[in-house]
């Protein structure tokens, strides 16, 4: 069988440079198309030498992707520029896997307050599907169009979620989640925080109560269980170029156990491919690189708290590999093909 | 009026060395023994070359302390072995700061639950003042042994103090504290964790719910507020050689404005030499090297919680430079003598 | 066809975590069997958590290897531990690449003068091959025991061996190699060296006119010109985790042109499959996590001097990539099969 | 005595801001006049918040400077930027010193081809005396107008100067300096290359054979030597924020032994206030944050090299920190008036 064509819209991002490493070493998947508006008419490789000898195409415009071009098309896209792609694409066959925020909100009030600006494809809002397998595997089987999540929401929500499938917290609190990120989560673009000397050697919270993530873990979460959940929210910027840690703490409903707790985990993510269940705290570089969602759930019997630790690489789990997990289910094909590499030590 | 004479006893260490650093800097003391049991009779510039041309001693053993060597010793060695010095050396007229764990609980039981070890000198805690200044200013003037507050105690117990003594929080919560620190804090002993390889690019919580930093900071919050106060205290190891910033939760006692929540902080510190109230989350670098501990409190109305971050540095005011600061106190001068270095950037 | 089973003599150091890696990506190899003296016993992927999922191998004593375990055996050992194992198990038909320094040195009492140790198997030098592809491709692949070249010398010898075999430098003169390495190349044993305070923030030079690296960059280079060449060899630590560049400097013999030697590199290189000659000063990230050394040769003619500039993954092209290279060729397979991974940005 | 006032043009950049960080140390200056066109107006603690509660003025315009303002002002500004000012400054009687390359160079056509760019003040050249005290003490003593030495130039000099004063290396040969330095060298202002994500974990030589500093060290040797002095120079990036090593490469006078080599760096500089020789190769971390240069010099008796390692922090010896030892010189205090301070480790 010949490979099916990808195109990568936006592939001179951090997250559009990930699909493409991804891309080449999937064993269903050709790369066809590559585009940045600002670099189109450069190769790719010369944009990116690490891909050196690896891929041989010519940047492109956006504008030159056809229904034609390709079997598939992820959007690496800067939220707003994609919804305007996806509202003329999604009349296409082709299964589109947007990685930008615009589809990821089912509610577009909710989007235009957090985002400060109006959506002008509230109906694709309908037709997408939040594209996290462990909660809408099936979902994601028949769509056309999926929102891949948010980097903060795919380790909050997959650290959160058998919390609330199993209710082993209290109903009234708040979720507190506080997220550390690496660089690579701001963005290409050089600014002042991603000058090497500011992101080095330093650390600090950002966005504190008005992060927009915050409505995408909080719906998730909501999703799970049935019921309005606030989530606390806080980033950080760590000096690391790539991985997120979650850490999540609410009050346990009364007299949980590390057994009960340990046992809900398991039956929530034991035949999931990509979540792994860790017997401590688990670090950055385990996940990095790799598509796995390392999680490390406890109970302190003194406080009261249940704590659950997540780490996934953000350009991967996070963004890129998620995305073509995504794919490989729209396209019936085994889940994790060409996803299951280690990451590399150190 | 010459210099007082002062010994750093285990002066090889991170914050041995830093208590060097400080010392040469400071206009009323000068450095005048430096010990190190297994270093002995090596000139200490030979071991810190960025000693050299700035401290000609040699290491000698702690047992060639005199009563009359020093005006002032600092302790930096590890626990029990500190006590067992100190039992002997707080007969003498010697003020002594010591930078262990020994003297800081009140409690020997609670010591030696949570240090698994006995405690062979429950009568010096007793004697012994908890050296937060920002917390027992007159009783560390009074003092000749002053126990130096942990690092992640210090963050900590300064974000959180304010919200105690002006009662601004839920009483039945527990306190959250989720803290990070750089890899100075696992000490100058090579092991696994501390290998570059390891720290580096990554990212980990560490003594989930057990570490031994919990006791104090829970014992500074309740003699602040009167009763018990739980802390969840979760450490986190950053990929940085020096700093600390503790992200403090908890749900605000009902209708907690942000006015009202910085006039309790203004309150609070206004007067302190070493706070600094700032109007944006602070940054590792912005106290990196320098005795401040930059705080940035806030409240989330929509989600009823208040959030307090704290940024030392772990060596400075978590350490080396508080005990500078304590003993400052201790000599009636002012308490910022040699102290007001700014740090540096990048 | 089944795959072929490899060992990993020696799989819990940095270099063996890499041969892990590279095999369980590799189509035509499985992994049979892991070993550590240390921590026999142990689950490799409790040892190595990047590995949990993908690797389940309990970790064995080297003695249990025997000639029916595998089909390939790749030793990760320290010099002097593996010319014991190997003087044995040459006798056996298994291929064998070993990693280690004690089969590189065709001459023992070079050997023995840099490495200040006797050498036990001098008669094994003669049945070695060293494990340069794209200098000793064809012996290789009749080769037995390939002594896989160590991390500087692959990146010194791949940047110099082109002015030799074209003869663009003078004679007389030493080649200046100024090469700069990632911290893995220390070893995963935590020492002062390695401990994060030091390497972080840090760098420096180290072994200067005594490093074991120089008489095997000299026997390469001898090898490529016929004649004894002088090799001003100084390593650098780099604070990072992996990688190496090397910088060379040499007289031009007069009248070079930057025509003519781009010529000679291209003459050289063209048909290698991991060499890519680059038109600007390559950087580690463009060859992180690959088997890819990227070249960039370039004269001063204001000065005479022609310089090199060369990039590998000391863990890869540098150690473990470069052996499965060399297996590749021992095996009669194309010579980068599982080995065309790109590294990962940022 | 009431402290001097200082000015610091262009206070906002790295350099500017490390001047600010030196003055407000040293006891016979006050910091008077801060400036920055695009920051003007701000307070300068907002725009460097490790300054909070030590620096309390106003950034202002450059234009707002005058003679009556400061007893000594500073310049921190980009070349061309940097000569506009002098030109009409140097009428004054404030002393100037500049730390841009605009009157570094003595002949203005060399300025004009390596900066292409035309020099606006050519008779000021004659004025400027070249600020490195190791060559030009008694002359900056006298000077009115001191022309800072670059970062680079400063250490590469300061390791080579002895070779020549005392005639130790060929006379034909270059002399080879492949120079590593940290990111703050590349300047304030977010590019591509100082992005975190390509900074770091990474390492490049940049300008190589067309960097500007090799004039300007080419010309402080020529100076030392009484003759033209090729010089081979490489800078690269280092992933730290801040520091220089310079490792300089150059074929020995036959016989030269390291007795000899010793004898001569002692003689050159045993009364140096900041230059210290030491026993082995010197790391970053040994000078960082301070004025210091570690130097080892060595001689490969087996090749016959020579071979000097150079250890400056690139923001204080390189640049703030010998301009204030300068000044010292300038205004007849003691040289190492306010910059005894040790750096800090880790």
């Amino acid at each position: 069988m010949s490979r099916l064509r990808a195109a990568v819209v936006g592939a001179t991002g951090f997250t559009g440079m990930e699909l493409v490493r991804l891309i080449v070493q999937h064993p269903e998947l050709e790369l066809a198309f590559v585009s940045s508006e600002s670099k189109a008419g450069q190769l790719f490789q010369e944009v990116a030498p690490a891909f050196r000898s690896l891929v041989d195409l010519t940047l492109q415009s956006s504008a030159e992707l056809t229904e034609a071009t390709a079997d598939v098309a992820f959007l690496a896209l800067p939220h707003r520029v994609s919804m305007d792609k996806i509202q003329a694409w999604r009349r296409w066959n082709t299964p589109l896997v947007d990685l930008s925020a615009d589809y990821r909100l089912r509610d577009a009030a909710t989007y235009e307050a957090w985002y400060e600006t109006t959506h002008s494809d509230p109906a694709g809002l309908d037709a997408a599907v939040y594209g996290l397998p462990e909660l809408n595997r099936d979902k994601i089987r028949e769509a056309r169009l999926v929102a891949n999540p948010g980097c903060y929401p795919t380790a909050s929500a997959l650290a959160a979620l058998p919390l609330l499938w199993h209710a082993l917290i209290q109903d009234s609190a708040s979720i507190i989640v506080d997220a550390k990120s690496g660089v690579s989560g701001a963005g290409i673009e050089p600014k002042p925080i991603t000058h090497f000397a500011n992101a080095h050697d330093n650390f600090v919270a950002y966005g504190v109560g008005v992060h927009r993530h915050t409505p995408e873990i909080e719906q998730t979460l909501a999703v799970a269980s049935d019921r309005q959940q606030t989530v606390q929210f806080t980033p950080h910027l760590l000096p690391v170029d790539r991985g997120i840690l979650a850490s999540v703490y609410v009050p346990a409903k009364p007299g949980l156990t590390q057994t009960e707790l340990d046992a809900a985990f398991r039956d929530s993510y034991q035949t999931e491919p990509f979540v792994r269940l860790v017997e401590a705290p688990p670090t950055l570089k385990q996940v990095r690189g790799t598509n796995y969602c390392d999680i490390f759930p406890t109970v302190d019997t003194r406080t009261g708290n249940v704590m659950v630790f997540a780490a996934i690489d953000n350009l991967v789990k996070g963004a890129a590999g998620q995305a073509i997990q995504n794919w490989n289910l729209m396209a019936g094909l085994d889940e994790s093909t060409g996803l299951r590499q280690p990451g590399f030590l150190p």
